[in-house]
């Protein structure tokens, strides 16, 4: 896919090119205008063969008109300039509302035919891509998994840029064409993508061309950049650190010249951007020193990437007033310009007059095929941007190459023998498979990687950073696989870019903070489910989340911190697609991460503390643990150990999540010792989706197996990370539902120790305890002064930490052992 | 609260203010960084009077000293600048992890001992002022509700600016000085937030100035905005509207050239914004012509507001070196700058010291009072920033002027006799809304609500609009109490800012969409949650909601737009604060908008269709409906209506949401037109929290009252608007939830038709009439022909809508007598 040519080779000039070629342009334009319009009204007649009548046209006028010209104009300019220059261009669609557009160019080069054989390259064709449109049982009105070339649904604003960052990183070969909207420029993540520039390695990643497609209009409003004062608008590009190349259509009919300036723009910024390149990867620029002078406002660290605005009426080409209203040019023109087709028959020729105005005898022969000499502009086999591979990136998959478990799992002695943080000795994994694969794997993060205490990576990468690097800073660089800056939605969309163009990656993020990308994982969780169901999109890598410093270990922050209520979020999305990890220690949580990086089409959240820990389970059991993804702890139970039928348990003690485990170890050591006669049976869940139906879930217990581990009748005494409802959520339909009792997270915090933080939501070993004594029928009246002394007990640990402002020693060592001393205390 | 002064007594000029002034401001700034060091370090020996010991340091250290230095010297400043103008402040703390500074600034301004007495104006005061904070039943480490002064907390980022403009809105008198931390300025919101001067009317609202806070770091890394060149920033920053003004430590002992500096910018900062009112307010500066020229890169039309740009070290006057490497000025300040004071003498020596730098003694009297000339820095009364009333807005609430209901309803003759859009209807109401309350009430929403169909509202308002208004352009203006722009973050933020000041507002958005605020709307009850447990804090206005263009009417969209799940996420917050209603049709819609309309510290989530559909109930029904929450519906059911005990039903039809109401009424009257036997009974849902335990929710139902309407023991099939697991989360406990059957949203979606998404998800009349036919057990055996005719009927439905596009007429007629007429179609 590399193209050898040296870009002087590429661009011989900036001379215009000659107008066959611009005029070829036109055509294309104007066919892909039709086919958009067409696309959008017509279930018949896609040639107007005949005088169109209301039967041609849908019931139902779906779509959005108003972006679409624009998007189709600079689809067939791109492809000009890669007929020219045989750039590897992926072209991404912020108004993807515009889906004709997309489907349309995507007819125009083949390639939907070629994927959708049933929608021909003829008249037949045309007739079914016109109808399926917004259709029932037909594709979507939005750029969407469906479409060819597309790696993003345009149906939430804000993520095209990220996107595209995302794209080219570690793509040297690629250039992302990314088409910004003015609706879109308002959003949050957008506004915040600009910066992405800071972040993006000339030598060693691609390039970004963002196109900032001005058309005055969002859906009934002017939008903010359309109407400041272009020299504001300057600055400000300028202030993102580009350089804004502008392109005004001022006459909507002055196309050749619209043409010209566009196409001139076009290849000054693909000039632009080699040049920028050239010495970084040919080694002539090499380290900028700190103190390297400004150069007017130009960051002698940072390149100043090319990006173009293209000013173009709303709704270009298409009606210039209906029923006596400017149509054209405003936001009128947002969705369908003309609605009435069906009764009134001034409109419906006004469609005919418009459709007929893009010439279609001209565009497409006798079958309806597209002419000779129009299909020539499409580039060749996988340059068309609806056939790249970087946009159906499991075609460019490589599997990671993935260091040996065992030499990374902690040896223990017995269970909680060691101490370990969980995060830590995974980034002594992480930094290992950074160096098997140093091209293809990225670690994602909102400045907190360390704080999650992931720094063992920085023994082998650095943090990605163009701009000045001073003496003091620590492993900053040009390029590294660690990508930070303060941002969730930039580390979601620039990791769902690099995995959508087929690579591998993890985004590590405060458990609470995640919630901020709430809706982009919803739409990425939906492009998965639709996707799946597509046999040519090819399988990507997971979107792995990290998630530490979560609800309970939020020591230098408080109440705003503690939220566990994404793993909720996540598990409202298709079963297929989503898996959801709690590992209880260090080794279980190097064991998820192993299997999850090796899982594709899947959205995996892992929840894991980053304080030094309990190690339970020895290399091999936490392996066992994790493939089963729940089980007894025998060692922390009171059940007969011996093999063979045993009665069920007096109670079952299940647990989900480190701190969680944690306390019901504590409260069955304290049981146990007190009540050595009690049957306790500890079940632990790492694979939260266990506890689901087998017929919900893929990963789902049958209702056997389930029945088997929490019994059809004894009391459940159940530990949770999070809000405890999900629980039960997942396990109403269980034979023994009635008999569960969940504690977890109740929306009680405050920055205190992690201690009195679950005090306060009374998930602690006493009051587990207190639950058990209170669910077991036999123990309730005899049991009263156990009951009081860990009533009593619960209070002097809270009184010990308001007084000392830490947790109690004996708690705070948090080991099997010290947790059963404290009952000797 | 309204200063009399002109503005050009308030700033006799722009020299210099007196150096005892500034030496003032000097000895304030010591004293706030006293008292933040001690908060972060001291549990004991408050003012130095022995040698410290690792005693009097707390077990853990932890909180954010980086930011705080810097908060701290603004804060001085405005003091004196509010003591030389009497102009008003509202401070709000973007870093409020430096939420020392904001307890120390209001302790010294005597407030915190105002409102917490047991914190004295004395030494034994100081004791506790230190030991409480981040400490178990302590104050939390942000800035918080419990913090005097704050409307935001400082835990998550990015909210800082659109709570400003929020607060400013219809305070005329007021200026929002807001500081922004270079880390929170990478983020989204933050960065679409700089716009919001293009929603800002300098005549009848107040003004922000923001103050960029470039202390270079975040918590491990350099920011995007520090590193930049200079000249780069300033277009970034004019780009975005403003006239930025630098200010920059670059020795960070030359304190009081800084001093200067920052007050000589202050001071220019809100003579330039008093220059801006001016004009607007007098009526000397009036609409500007669209095509008024551009002077430079200045907006005619919207003003540049000044703000200001504060380089200064991060940690300023705190340690400059630890253990030999850099603090002071570097991300190593960002929380504990000496952490290891309890074992390594040389670092309790550095603590020892740095406390002692500030010259206490100097600061406090031999009671641990501050000195009376340090004091009188404090502005008066209300003027104190940690006691201005705008930042306890329920203080300055007004309630709304409500419209009578009766003058909006619909009269209906019998049920669905009418078809409304319930959103229309409810546009007229509002309107009426603004036009008795011109200055108190906003809607904002993400350029949604013409197509959310509240356009009624624009007989009597416009949509605010500072840049260039054009001809072709409708219902812009400088003023108006809609607030439309592209972004959710925004929309959110500014009605966050908007309440908290205290007044009354809506935010109207997609369904599908409100998730992008997901976690806004998290940290927005978590605010509440805390405040109402503050006695001083007086309760505001409700956090409304109004979600429309909802999962099952998305004509022009598609799967990206389907998503019901902001309900799921928002019922994991604390029981008293969130309410959810799903009203099923526009009488019930305008009663529930009424109702919340007037209630406090609360999030109402209300969800509501906009196309035309079926009223139900007459106003008055609607209007009890409402009250109770829940009821069952006689007209819908075949029970016998006579009064008196009655048997229970064969079967309950549970319903919420309005088109699972309108599917659930059409199959309740395909059963009953076949079975005229079966004992039908439809229990229709408004209040979502109705069905949760009375003993988990306020509004939840008894277990006996619950038993009444769903019975203990009958089938129970549930139609519902969202994922169907919700319901049962809610309702597990309940005697008969084995019998619940439910239906719902089970992400199945894409560009189809209304009827056609019911179907796809099972959630139509003829699926819910099978599920019927499926539970009662009378009937499994006896109607497998009406069973096969109901499953005939959906394929014929299904075929219809693939072959004309759009739903078949008997269904999309949607009437009860209509749905009853299909049977025999």
């Amino acid at each position: 896919m590399t193209d050898t040519r040296t870009p002087e080779d590429r661009l011989p000039g900036t001379a215009l090119p000659p107008q066959d070629q611009l005029q070829a342009v036109d055509a294309w334009w104007r066919a892909a205008n039709y086919l958009s319009a067409g696309q959008i009204y017509l279930r018949d007649n896609p040639l107007l063969r005949r005088p169109l009548e209301p039967g041609d046209v849908k019931a139902r006028l779906l779509g959005h008109w108003g972006t679409t010209p624009g998007l189709n104009f600079i689809y067939a300019h791109l492809n000009r300039l890669i007929n020219e220059t045989g750039q590897q261009f992926l072209f991404i669609t912020g108004p993807g509302h515009g889906g004709p557009a997309n489907v349309a160019n995507a007819w125009l080069e083949g390639t939907y035919s070629e994927i959708y054989s049933h929608v021909g390259e003829d008249e037949d064709g045309l007739h079914t891509l016109f109808k399926q449109f917004s259709y029932p049982g037909g594709v979507p009105s939005h750029a969407a998994p469906e479409t060819p070339g597309s790696i993003h649904e345009g149906g939430e604003l804000g993520y095209s840029l990220a996107h595209a960052y995302g794209a080219v990183f570690d793509n040297p070969d690629l250039v992302a064409a990314t088409v910004i909207g003015d609706g879109e420029a308002e959003t949050g993540p957008l506004a915040a993508s600009w910066h992405s520039n800071s972040f993006l390695d000339p030598a060693a990643d691609g390039a970004v061309l963002p196109i900032l497609h001005l058309n005055g209009y969002k859906i009934a409003n002017p939008t903010v950049l359309s109407r400041m004062p272009e020299s504001q608008l300057v600055k400000l590009l300028e202030g993102y650190g580009y350089r804004p190349h502008f392109v005004t259509v001022t006459d909507p009919d002055a196309i050749m010249t619209a043409h010209e300036d566009f196409a001139a723009a076009l290849r000054t910024c693909l000039s632009e951007i080699h040049a920028i390149q050239e010495p970084y990867r040919s080694g002539e620029k090499q380290a900028v020193p700190a103190d390297a002078p400004v150069a007017g406002d130009v960051d002698p660290h940072a390149p100043r990437w090319p990006m173009i605005v293209l000013r173009s009426p709303k709704g270009w080409t298409g009606p210039r007033e209906v029923d006596g209203k400017p149509v054209e040019g405003t936001w009128r023109a947002h969705q369908v310009p003309l609605s009435e087709v069906h009764d009134n028959p001034e409109h419906l020729t006004q469609l005919q007059d418009w459709l007929q105005s893009y010439r279609p005898e001209e565009l497409f022969d006798g079958d309806g095929r597209l002419r000779g000499e129009i299909a020539a502009l499409a580039p060749a086999g996988n340059l068309r941007m609806s056939a790249t591979p970087y946009a159906n990136g499991g075609r460019l998959l490589q599997d990671l190459r993935l260091p040996a478990y065992a030499d990374f799992a902690v040896a223990i002695e017995e269970p909680g023998g060691e101490r370990v943080s969980p995060m830590l000795n995974l980034g002594k994994y992480l930094a290992e498979i950074i160096r098997l694969n140093p091209e293809n794997f990225r670690i994602f993060g909102p400045d907190e990687t360390a704080s999650n205490r992931l720094q063992e990576v920085y023994g082998v990468t650095d943090k990605v950073w163009q701009q000045r690097i001073e003496a003091v800073d620590e492993h900053l660089a040009r390029s590294g696989r660690v990508v930070e800056v303060l941002s969730e939605h930039l580390c979601e969309g620039w990791l769902e870019g690099y995995l959508l163009t087929g690579r591998h990656g993890v985004f590590n993020c405060y458990e609470a903070f995640v919630h901020i990308v709430d809706s982009m994982f919803n739409q990425h969780a939906k492009w998965l489910k639709v996707s799946r169901e597509l046999p040519w999109r090819q399988p990507i890598a997971s979107l792995n989340y990290l998630l530490s410093s979560h609800v309970w270990q939020q020591d230098h922050n408080g109440f705003s911190h503690q939220d566990p209520g994404f793993i909720d979020h996540v598990v409202n999305k298709k079963a297929d697609v989503i898996r959801v990890y709690l590992p209880p220690d260090a080794n279980t949580l190097l064991a998820v991460t192993q299997h999850i990086l090796g899982t594709r089409d899947r959205v995996n959240v892992v929840v894991s503390g980053k304080q030094p820990a309990p190690v339970w389970l020895d290399p091999e059991e936490a392996k066992l643990h994790v493939k089963r993804g729940i089980g007894v702890w025998d060692f922390a139970g009171s059940e007969d150990e011996s093999p063979g039928v045993k009665p069920d348990p007096d109670v079952v003690m299940g647990c989900a999540g480190d701190v969680p485990t944690l306390e019901t170890i504590a409260a069955a050591a304290l049981l146990k010792e007190r009540l050595p006669q009690l049957r306790i049976r500890v079940v632990n869940v790492v694979d939260l989706m266990r506890l689901q139906d087998s017929t919900e879930h893929p990963h789902g217990l049958s209702d056997r197996d389930f029945d088997t581990l929490f019994t059809k009748d004894r009391p459940v005494v159940f530990a949770y990370h999070g809000y405890p409802w999900l629980i039960h959520r997942l396990t109403y339909r269980r034979t023994n539902h009635s008999n569960l009792h969940v504690r977890g997270y109740k929306e009680e915090g405050t920055t205190t120790t992690p201690f009195d933080m679950a005090m306060l939501n009374q998930i602690d070993r006493f009051q587990l305890a207190i639950d058990v004594l209170d669910r077991v029928p036999s123990l309730g009246s005899t049991q009263a002064g156990f009951r009081q002394w860990l009533q009593d007990e619960r209070q002097r640990c809270r009184q010990y930490t308001r007084d000392e402002g830490q947790d109690p020693p004996f708690i705070s060592g948090w080991t099997l052992e010290e947790a059963q001393r404290s009952t000797q205390d």
